[in-house]
């Protein structure tokens, strides 16, 4: 057992988290929304309104109060959490679901439209707020608190810019192990310890490392598959700082020069992923993000290959608002941060993925992925 | 940059996973249920009933026909998935929501009465199914698939024994860090890793190290605290083996005699926790289970600072059926896996928890969980 290094703090000097004014930002939204208070359900939601990041709780929000309903295990972590963020939110306790559900009732005294945030709230849920809740109407609202983050402040851009530059630097360690024949799995964990030791709290989703044929998986996850020679790599990661997600993907040929049916598909995820961080600007439609990749493939007679949307938001979680595909109806503003990441996929040989995350500026956007695209991963001499 | 060291593989020998009459025994409960047929949301039912691990999906299941609706990403993944599970299922492809939504109304068709689980669906998904399948009714179902995912097979417990299998051996060898000085945090990795080093796909919870004041907060994350000698030392923490979740808690005082407080408190603990897996057995209660545990710490004059409920199954989900606590409704049966798991805890100060997971067997049960209760922590000489 050797002794353990000290891990860096990635959020020293980043601007603090304005977690303060954000309830007031909520209430502006309840009329627009038809309601007069809203139930949180949330817990990313109720996380970036209040700082509490605990596991179970609702928030009850109406025009002139804010009441944080969680149970025992959380009574001293939920107190002390917001008191940092400062927020104006008081703190009930309720050991049992009902018993939660009767206070909020209590608290809620007097508002007769109701919001539920109706894709987080389970259905169950719904109809035991219903009894509890007696007279007032349930009202379904979408979005109320996503539009919110999905304009992200300084704060916010900083903690993920932290997160993208750790992931970028622990690639740029792990990838010659790549050419060592090694599994997905054990490049996945060498990557994802590279993260934690520059003081990432952990892997922001399921590290994705798809050699060979499982490159033509767009979210195959790690496994023990060798990567080899000659493999088209996909290596598609991020971790959390502070809560905060990054995003990014790369692909590589293993070792080797890039085989031709291998070239067109580089060629084509990485032209369409240009273009589109090249078409990132306010006022640019998701559903017109995801055409602008999903043409350049098509010119190139790939678009069958291309069978996903193009993008999403990047925050506390990391797939949010806005999102970037098909069907999205998302326009695009400043302070979002949104991926770009196309990919053509060939069933039983490879695929080829290329992501970046991007903040939307007034003028365009900036990349906080820095990773170069034209990665090369030689082959290293095996331990003799 | 090391060459890493292959990773045992812990399924090995292991009895295969049985999905394959799954579905029939889900057909056998929609009667009872008040249902012709069932769309499952919840992720870990669909990977239960049919082997999918795929992140987004739902199950359509009727009384002759199963369909699983997905989307691209998952065509091939899911196309492998059930056919290695061996499970009659169809495999149908929407590329949006609203065309899954449309896909699994026609295999619906003439379905009058359709469950939907409403602990997992949300509202706005409700409403979507509700406008989707038109004539059809939306009834609530819960626990149609839970209780049946309560009573683990043989291939279950025993990928949930080799992930409590793993975690102590990693436990008994990290375990000597926590008198050097490392931090709460430093010590959760190097947790992880030796269980990732051992087999296991990851951590089944964010692990919790809560050291000195912190242990007094029984849902602490690992934080940058440093762990100090004296300290109460309490490690909540599992890890998965091919889906499936380990769970144990074990306390130490770190490198020292316990002061006369915390002897209090781990007396306490332990013997509540000793006297809930000595009692439980085929046909408890799960609430008797809390009562029995909270009893002992009554006794004592501690029952103020028992703040939790008692226990929770373990299986593809690290909290699932049956529950065991003040509120709970379920009786215990063979085949449950469950943990007992009081804790005490005095804030500012520190807290203790001692948690096995058992197997509920006909007369009695088995601990899951094998390290010692009587963990000593002796200081290490620091680096000089």
């Amino acid at each position: 057992m050797t002794t353990l290094a000290a891990h860096p703090d990635p959020t020293a000097g980043l601007p603090p988290l304005a977690q303060a004014p954000r309830l007031d930002r909520l209430r502006d939204r309840l009329t627009a929304g038809g309601v007069e208070a809203v139930v949180v359900t949330s817990l990313p939601n109720i996380r970036y309104l209040t700082g509490f990041t605990g596991s179970a709780a609702r928030l009850l929000v109406t025009a002139l109060d804010a009441v944080l309903l969680t149970d025992g295990r959380y009574q001293d972590q939920a107190a002390a959490e917001l008191a940092a963020a400062g927020v104006d939110c008081r703190l009930s306790i309720g050991r049992t679901q009902p018993q939660q559900r009767e206070l909020l009732a209590a608290a809620a005294s007097g508002v007769t439209r109701m919001g539920l945030e109706a894709t987080s709230v389970t259905w169950a849920e719904q109809r035991a707020l219903a009894a509890a809740l007696g007279a007032a109407e349930l009202v379904p609202t979408h979005d109320l608190v996503e539009a919110l983050r999905a304009v992200k402040d300084d704060g916010e851009v900083a903690r993920i810019e932290a997160a993208c530059d750790i992931a970028s630097a622990a690639l740029a360690e792990v990838l010659p192990l790549a050419a060592t024949g090694v599994s997905e799995w054990d490049f996945a964990h060498a990557l994802e310890d590279g993260m934690r030791a520059r003081g990432a709290s952990g892997p922001s989703f399921d590290t994705i490392v798809s050699a060979g044929a499982n490159a033509a998986l767009p979210h195959h996850r790690a496994d023990h598959n060798l990567i080899a020679v000659g493999d088209l790599l996909v290596i598609d990661f991020g971790c959390v700082v502070d809560g905060y997600c990054s995003d990014m993907t790369r692909t590589v040929v293993v070792g080797d020069e890039p085989a031709g049916w291998q070239v067109e598909l580089i060629e084509a995820a990485t032209a369409a992923q240009a273009a589109g961080v090249a078409a990132v600007r306010p006022g640019l439609g998701g559903r017109d993000l995801h055409e602008i990749c999903a043409g350049v493939i098509d010119t190139r007679g790939l678009g069958e290959l291309f069978t996903h949307g193009t993008g999403h938001g990047v925050g506390l979680q990391i797939h949010e608002s806005p999102w970037a595909g098909p069907a999205a109806t998302d326009t695009l503003v400043v302070g979002n941060v949104v991926t770009v990441e196309p990919g053509v996929y060939r069933v039983g040989l490879g695929g080829v993925r290329v992501e970046d995350t991007v903040l939307v500026t007034p003028s365009g956007c900036r990349p906080l992925t820095k990773t170069p695209k034209d990665l090369s991963c030689l082959p290293s001499p095996r331990t003799t």
